[in-house]
């Protein structure tokens, strides 16, 4: 790593930037997760139709993330509510940052103020300014609208995402063009790969962003596909897509080269998930490395989301990543 | 005021503990806040019914007021949901309370955890650790079971509360009664007279606590009576009760003599409550200042609970309280 501190960007949102950024914020770099607008869907999207700020669930597991105490001030940002008429299912830190909005007035003062009550150990900002919805056009003409309802769709055989968009258009958040300008590393972390990474990309002037930004781009490859969204996809599939909406090379591929343990395997198989299938083996930027968290993830009752059972390691991740700057 | 830092614990809860703390925790002294656990309205109401903890509101007020900031940190903790499908008239607050209280799986440690998040100026404590419902006897022989029911009820003429118990029988918290006996100073707060104050003094062992203590007893006397209450009662009628509950004498009481501005006593008149009658001018215990808080309250729409129009000012009861110490 080099000697002058850093700049890290990481796009992406939920599980995915929570675990590189829970990694990330132990090394000294300068941190900015950027997340999307798009999400509507559990207790995010009750909170958005109910009060029409920029959807909250990204947000607040980036700060989680970057919350200077690992403990119970992160534990509650997380805490999800089990019982409670009207309050099962919603998560503490989507509602503190909800009652944050209303009381500052704007999104970038409420993240400052969220950043100063939290001490983060970076900076969140959300992708744009505007609360658009997700519009996805499939290979077979079907079009989907809504973040929420792309996630729950089962992809035919054959059939693919062939356009995202949102509606109406939006544009880039400055501060986000900013620090994707001024990055020494980009980051397009795991998750749902249109759902939570390309729905950053196409923003308007997102794509431009990233082409002129001179800062390195490493993309992090899932560690399974989605039938939502990547059924039968390989490492190739999911990095022609990328490169195809941030209009320029990776630098770096981050391929997990663990064994995924054969109950996990199964328990994906009975949703006809499977371990993305790594044929990228004459390419050159692919770094491998084993790169799994040791346990599986239990997801709580009242999340009514699918969440994955399987993850990527905080400090494996960070490890592979610091190197690359 | 003297050398050696002083330690005052106010007896009480809700908005009456939250404006005397708020002016106490700018002195160098060391505050305990000893709060009730028989509420069971409004949003804490809803929360102790859903998750069987301990009442929320009354902490939530104190939390607040002795948060080492008073910026947006406070406001955050009293913030009021006034939209969403359950969320609204919940309050923030109570809502990190609860979800703390389930994290940490005990009352004493949620507390704890809290204060260390907020970097608090203080100490809050229940005044038990056991859930319990307050019971009113009337002088009419009439028999209310439940705080909520207490306050919503209205008095007939002459009628009074004649005896104020919990159901079941609960016994003082060890934390409660160590901060009585070192005190140097005990305030009872003005608030509900039975709801906010005795129910407190009811719980067993506090009385016995509050006789063995060496500390000086200071009363505030409310500004307003309450038809649920106090109906027509003097500043003398006021002080009998409480001292018939601590069963010792006061040594000073706070008495305001501030003017009330005409229109306010012309909205408390709609409710058939008058501004507290001063017959206690032989007593030699009583100090009488200006107490009044410039401007008046307004009540969120969201808040089913009455709360006061009128209010001592944190600054001025605080100056007059340390120049007993």
């Amino acid at each position: 790593m080099k000697d002058k501190q850093q700049k890290i960007v990481v796009i992406g949102g939920g599980t995915g930037s929570f675990v590189l950024l829970s990694g990330l914020k132990q090394y000294p770099v300068e941190l900015t997760a950027i997340v999307p607008v798009t999400d509507d869907g559990g207790s995010t999207g009750r909170l958005r139709d109910e009060f029409g700020f920029l959807p909250v669930g990204d947000m607040r597991q980036c700060l989680a993330a970057l919350a200077s105490e690992n403990g119970l001030l992160r534990q509650l940002l997380l805490y999800r509510f089990e019982k409670g008429e009207g309050l099962r299912g919603h998560n503490l830190g989507n509602l503190i940052l909800t009652a944050l909005e209303d009381l500052v007035g704007s999104e970038p003062e409420a993240i400052e103020a969220a950043a100063k009550i939290f001490r983060l150990k970076g900076k969140v900002l959300p992708i744009s300014s505007q609360l658009v919805k997700l519009v996805a056009e499939y290979s077979t003409g079907k079009k989907i609208i809504s973040e929420h309802n792309i996630e729950t769709y089962k992809l035919k055989e054959n059939e693919t995402i062939r356009k995202l968009y949102t509606t109406p258009k939006a544009s880039i958040n400055p501060k986000a063009k900013k620090a994707i300008n001024e990055a020494d590393l980009i980051i397009l972390a795991p998750g749902d790969l249109y759902n939570s990474i390309i729905t950053n990309l196409i923003i308007s002037g997102t794509k431009k962003a990233i082409i002129q930004s001179k800062a390195k781009i490493a993309y992090i490859v899932n560690l399974m596909t989605l039938t939502s969204q990547t059924h039968n996809f390989t490492a190739k599939d999911h990095l022609n897509e990328i490169e195809k909406y941030i209009g320029r090379k990776v630098d770096n591929i981050l391929l997990n080269n663990q064994p995924i343990p054969a109950n996990i395997i199964k328990a994906y198989q009975k949703l006809a998930e499977h371990p993305v299938q790594d044929d990228l083996s004459q390419d050159k930027r692919v770094v491998r490395q084993a790169l799994l968290a040791d346990s599986d993830y239990q997801k709580p009752k009242s999340d009514s989301l699918k969440r994955s059972l399987l993850r990527h390691d905080p400090n494996k991740l960070a490890k592979t990543i610091v190197n690359l700057v």
